[in-house]
C-alpha cells in the first residue's frame, strides 16, 4: 500500500460538489473515476474540504492509499490526461503511511469573491458574486474581526453539529482592484459556514446589521438569527495547510514550465 | 434619427460569432433582440468586427442609428438589463450622425493568447490555446516583425477576397507570466486572418518553418501553403481604433464605480 498526496484545482460550477453521490457529477466521482481507469481499479481518494455545489478550488488536498504502482510524476500525467477540463491535478506526490487529507489537515483557507463595478464582465461570471451597490467595507472590516476566535459557530450553518467548536485564526477584507475579497481561514469549517459569514459581513456592509450584533449571534447560537447564506459561485478554497510532516506541496508541476520556453 | 456607439464586451464560447444567422445565437441577433425590447422596434446593430464563432471581445465597438428616444446612460442601464450574461454593454455613448463602427474604424487590436505550463488551469480553458510543448520565441518574434507591413495578406485567409490588402501596424509577441501574448493591430482583416498568422508562428516556433519564410508566403499568396489556424478560443478583440471625431470611448461604464464602495 502507497499513500499520495494530490493537490487539485477544479471549477465548480458543474459538480455538484466534492462529495461522491450517486448520479450526481461530483469532484471525488470523477477523479476516483479517473484514477480507476489509471491503477487499474477503484481507490478512495479523500478530500480535505468538502466543498459544496459550484465552489470553486485553487488547489484542494486529497490522499489516497491503495497499491498503486507508479511513480507519482506518472500518477500526475496520467490522471490529467483523462480527467476532464474542469479539474486539474497540480501535484502528486507520496505522503507518509499516515497521511489523511481531511484528518491531517492543521487549517484551510477560504476566499470569497465580490465584484462592486456596475457591469460584471462575462468572464468573472461563474466566479465572483457581482454586487454593484454601495457597501460600507469599514464596518465590514470590523465585523469580519470578530470572527477571529475559538468558538460554537452554530449561528453560522444550516446543520447541528455535536462539536461546532472551530478555531477561526484569521477573517479579513481585501480590495483587488474592482473586487473585494474576504479571507477566513480556521481549524476547520461546518457546512455552509464561509457563505453564512460572507452573507452576515454583506448584511453589515449594506447597513442592516450592526458590527457589534456579531456577538449576540455567537450568544444566540440560532441559525435563524443570522444571514442568508451568499451563492456558491463567488466561494474558493485556496488552500489546505499541514504539519511538518505533510507540508502543503506548493511546488506545482507548473513551477518548471519556464524552461521549456525560455 | 439619433446615432449611439455602443461599446461591448462577450465571452464568445457559446455564440456562433457576431454576425446574425438565420437559427443561430449571435451576438449582434442578441444585441439587436435586446435594443428591440428596450427601443420597441427592430434597429440594425453594425459592428465593427465580424468576430468568428467562439472568439472573445474585451471592447467590440458598434454602432446604431435609429429613431430611439432614450439617453445614454438609460440605453446602458436598460440593454445590460435585459441582455444575457455573457454579453455586456461597457458604454454607450451619442455619435455624429456619420458614424459608422464599421466603415469609420481606423483600425482593430487583437490578441491570441498561448498558455504554456504544463497544467491548464481550469478557470481559463475558454480562453485560451493551451500550448505545454516547447517553442522558439525569438524565432517567432522575429516572424510577427515580417506582419508589419501593406500587402496582399491572401495567404492567410481562407476566402478569396476583391481587395486583399491589409495594413498591419503592429505584430508582436509578449510574455504574461505563464502566458505568452500574439497582438497584431490592422486596419482591417480577412476572414480568419489572425488566426492563421497566430498559425504561421505557432509552425516557426516549432521549428517547422523558418522566419524567413513568411516573405515568401506573401510572395505566394497561396493560403494552402501557410499554416492551420488556431482555434477559436484563444483570440480576443481588444479594442477598435478611431479618429478624432468619433474617439473610442474608453471611459468605460465601471470607470465611476469606486465611489460607490469607497
Amino acid at each position: 500500500m502507497l499513500t499520495f498526496k494530490l493537490i487539485l484545482t477544479y471549477d465548480g460550477t458543474d459538480f455538484s460538489g466534492w462529495q461522491r453521490q450517486p448520479k450526481k457529477r461530483t469532484v471525488q466521482g470523477v477523479v476516483e473515476e479517473a484514477l480507476a481507469r489509471v491503477a487499474g481499479r477503484h481507490w478512495p481518494v479523500i478530500g480535505a474540504g468538502r466543498t459544496d455545489a459550484g465552489v470553486h478550488a485553487l488547489a484542494q488536498a486529497a490522499s489516497v492509499q491503495g497499491d498503486i504502482r507508479l511513480k507519482p510524476a506518472v500518477l500526475l500525467k496520467a490522471l490529467n490526461a483523462v480527467l476532464p477540463e474542469d479539474v486539474r491535478l497540480l501535484s502528486a506526490k507520496s505522503a507518509p503511511a499516515d497521511f489523511n487529507a481531511r484528518r491531517s489537515a492543521l487549517s484551510k483557507l477560504y476566499r470569497y469573491r465580490l465584484y462592486l463595478r456596475p457591469v460584471l464582465p462575462p468572464f468573472l461570471r461563474r466566479y465572483v458574486l457581482h454586487w454593484p451597490y454601495p457597501l460600507d467595507i469599514e464596518a465590514m472590516s470590523r465585523a469580519a474581526g470578530l470572527f477571529v476566535r475559538e468558538d460554537d459557530f452554530s449561528a453560522f450553518s444550516s446543520n447541528r453539529f455535536l462539536t461546532p467548536i472551530r478555531r477561526v485564526m484569521r477573517s479579513e477584507l481585501r480590495r483587488r482592484g474592482p473586487e473585494l475579497h474576504y479571507l477566513v481561514e480556521a481549524n476547520g469549517f461546518l457546512k455552509y459556514m464561509v457563505r453564512a459569514m460572507a452573507g452576515t459581513l454583506l448584511e453589515v456592509g449594506r447597513g442592516r446589521l450592526a458590527p457589534e450584533k456579531v456577538e449576540e449571534l455567537f450568544r444566540k447560537r440560532q441559525r435563524t438569527l443570522s444571514s442568508p447564506t451568499v451563492p456558491s459561485r463567488g466561494l474558493w478554497l485556496v488552500r489546505v495547510a499541514y504539519g511538518p510532516r505533510a507540508r502543503p506541496s506548493l511546488d506545482r508541476a507548473g513551477a518548471s514550465s519556464r524552461r521549456m520556453v525560455d
